[in-house]
């Protein structure tokens, strides 16, 4: 069901975060940890932000597993960023193509998931009727994902996305407008229910939902580490405490280092807001 | 614009048609003679069908060019069909994705396509509208060629398509429905011409077409042979005459030998017809 | 470590060995069972004969995962065959690249091989030298078992391999050589163990090896089902017991079905030999 | 045969001198001008230096087609660098795996190859056994290009490549010794010239050589550009004129614009040498 990592703050070269770490990214996706989904192994992607060349987030993606991909490690050796998102995937809705993989970009704003959308099948052509035509083009794959952040795009058309908080409601409303979608279109006998931990971000500040839609199961597992920097020592990750004010934050799927002493759990229905100064909360989702 | 070879009699080695002729369906993938589109390098795929197995072909598609691939080598060489597509694709509608190549599957239908669909970005919703919710789905990639067949089968429903006529007409009432979504949502002002050379099998008899939508214009080649047997003979490939009736066609974008003698030109806006007996005619297309 | 899978007998659809099974190969490149290296998503590989055509068997790789490949599902639904062998590679001597992947084919002869050599990289050069032009030019890829098949192949070029009896002396022979160029050039304070389980076929005889040069540790796994046909019963791959004698054998690193009464182990230090007519014996390996 | 570019000097984006001008490389792999050899598809590679993270350079190939690949769109509207080559191929010796895409790495080394290495592979194996057990691991692929690379490395083990001096003599003595294999182990009854277009760099200073060993016969393409600046100007790609020295360099197998004024030619059986201040000399190769 994909695992994912997002990191904000303080330039750091990618393979620090992707690679290194005891239980990084690559080797979530030959055997993660925290899922029952134990192989991530049907393509992956890395969008990271260059501020003083775009706006526009760089992307890399592949449907080659990553845990053996040359140019990943090559990539992510040489790069460094204060912005950027990875994404490994274990395929669900849509094939194994590169139009299929995570983050999906549009203009500054670049987004993935970790989930699934219940009963997306029956649900997709009418969620499609809502775009307008520039968006509708824009949606290449045929995953849930692409078509959930299409979506928040057309409700974002009207609204100063420059406010974490107004992205926030946006995002809510999405998530409702989705699940309004499953209940009318879909299958009701069924009950299935729809999995959203989504990451947003337009390299500023960031955004991540922990959610489920039936709150009496668990949402997939989201973690989050804040501190001064993440560093190797002695082989291993460690997230320094910030002297003061944190300069960076992890955003992952799956704790990365073996001590869990930095890592705090998203709560189920509750998204993770974070400023351009770093300023971290919490807010209950709908 | 794409090239593509499709076959129909007696039982031949694929390779003999697609690999060994002095302009085969390979070369052309890297060197097209008859197309200002030289290289056709965006992917290739191959149909066929095995008919003591199953009334649905056997497909092998890659995004890879044709001319290097090893797969399609060694497969060609130890395969017989005695109906079978091929395509080499140079991208227009849709990206590089295996999604995207041709030939397209359906049950016991199989299509593919060398053209193009004049404003397809300004009709694609509105050619999706048209689709049942089983065809709907079923379309995976984003060509206008995958589009097309998709409306072609959802007018197919309820008609009787083991009749060649009728496989005729529908194809026929698709061209004009098509053109007549260009009509009423493409930009009128600017006149695009469609390129629509089809072609379709459901493994017993055959249908391809000519056409271009604006009549002052060259529609793409097409050419078809009719004999006893495609031989190689002292390194080059030859029709062989017919003895009485044909016992097979082959229909190509382009000559796939020096000799001109054998080769017939479609002529335009014709659809070539070819029954489960051989016989083969003409008609006219709106 | 790879997984395989190698069939000889009366001919059958692909699919109903390779991808329908409860434990099929295609389920074992995602979650082997029987195992510690639980991914084989490195690439797959299918070599089958078609008497008919050639003498050289068919062959298919990816480096793509098997579990997800829709070329891998289409080809096997479609293709019959007396003699194929399937394999899924866990990347361990040579990076991820059609060259790396199994079987091996040369003229009618194919092999595949789960496990590993011991000091691959210190031997490389020197097993190298012992090729004639010919064999050393015919490796294209970087793996320990595409070297060790063309050391076989060099040692049988003066030998009659259409005697089962002298395939398996060259083998081991081969085994033998290989053991004694580690002995010369590795790093013996390390004492690593190979890993030799071995498959080779010309299509009409087979045979496969369980074998680790250290016998104080537990081979890699090898079963094999004799019986008179493996056909689906009630959603469950079953090997029908045969009436007289067997009429085909299915030679697999992992059992493919539930039931344990239709598989045997073979046992360690030991290679199993098929003759045409399915006569199936065990000999002890040097 | 390839086509290449090379570029030292002033930071530049990528895209600017790999995508945007008129003859760009990513043109070029679809349709070279300067060369018999129109298509150059069977992958591509990029590589550039980051000096504040490593002087060992980023590297990113495919085998993929670069006229249509996503990644190397992305990526190189992502990425400055004020030392890169990039290379697009049409395979000769060595089949499409990214272990035969170009450039090449080592270290803070990096090489490209636009030629083909006469009788290579019947001096391979000889070549091979003049390597170090380092250099002979080294080698992954399967191109005449990396071996001489590897042979390269091998002769300059005792020499200090810091002097540009020294890495043309190595150069020189690395072609010497390979024409003289192909004296020795070669057929010289077929007098088969090598063409060695040669780019080398350690991201401080740049060779190129331009050379056949038939002097009697035209070496490929090789042209180079000096500069201030590389800019696009009214959509056309523009060398601006140096006020004073030069500040940057491009040497590429075609012009990359229309016009020629900037452009000049590397006489045959020269290398061009470029120092870390920009100085730019011919040399004569033996």
């Amino acid at each position: 069901m994909c695992r994912l990592v997002a990191y904000l703050g303080k330039e750091v070269l990618l393979s620090d975060i992707l690679v290194k770490p005891q239980n990084s990214l690559v080797l979530q996706s030959l055997y993660a940890k925290e899922s029952n989904t134990r192989t991530n192994g049907d393509g992956f992607g890395v969008g990271w932000y260059v501020p003083e060349i775009s706006t526009t987030p760089a992307l890399f993606v592949s449907v080659a597993p990553a845990w053996n991909n040359q140019n990943l490690l090559h990539l992510t050796k040489k790069v460094k960023s204060s912005a950027f998102f990875a994404h490994v995937r274990a395929a669900s809705a849509g094939g194994v193509t590169q139009y299929n993989c995570h983050p999906f970009i549009h203009h500054q704003w670049m987004m993935m998931h970790n989930g699934n959308t219940a009963e997306f099948k029956k649900i997709k052509r009418h969620l499609r009727r809502l775009l307008d035509d520039d968006l509708y083009d824009w949606v290449k794959g045929g995953t849930d994902s692409e078509h959930f952040f299409a979506l928040f795009l057309q409700r974002a058309k009207t609204r100063d996305l420059s406010q974490l908080d107004v992205v926030f409601h946006v995002l809510e409303e999405t998530i409702q407008e989705v699940l309004a979608l499953i209940q009318q279109y879909g299958d009701t006998s069924t009950q299935k229910a729809s999995f959203f931990n989504f990451c947003l971000t337009d390299g500023k500040q960031m955004i991540a939902t922990r959610y489920c839609s039936d709150t009496k199961l668990e949402p997939r597992t989201l973690h989050y580490a804040l501190g001064r920097e993440f560093v190797m020592h002695e082989g291993h990750g460690v997230m320094q405490e910030a002297i003061g004010s944190p300069e960076c934050i992890l955003i992952s799927s799956e704790k990365l280092t073996h001590s869990d002493a930095a890592w705090t759990v998203v709560p189920p229905q509750h998204a993770l807001l974070v400023t351009e100064n770093m300023d971290v909360s919490l807010r209950k989702l709908k």
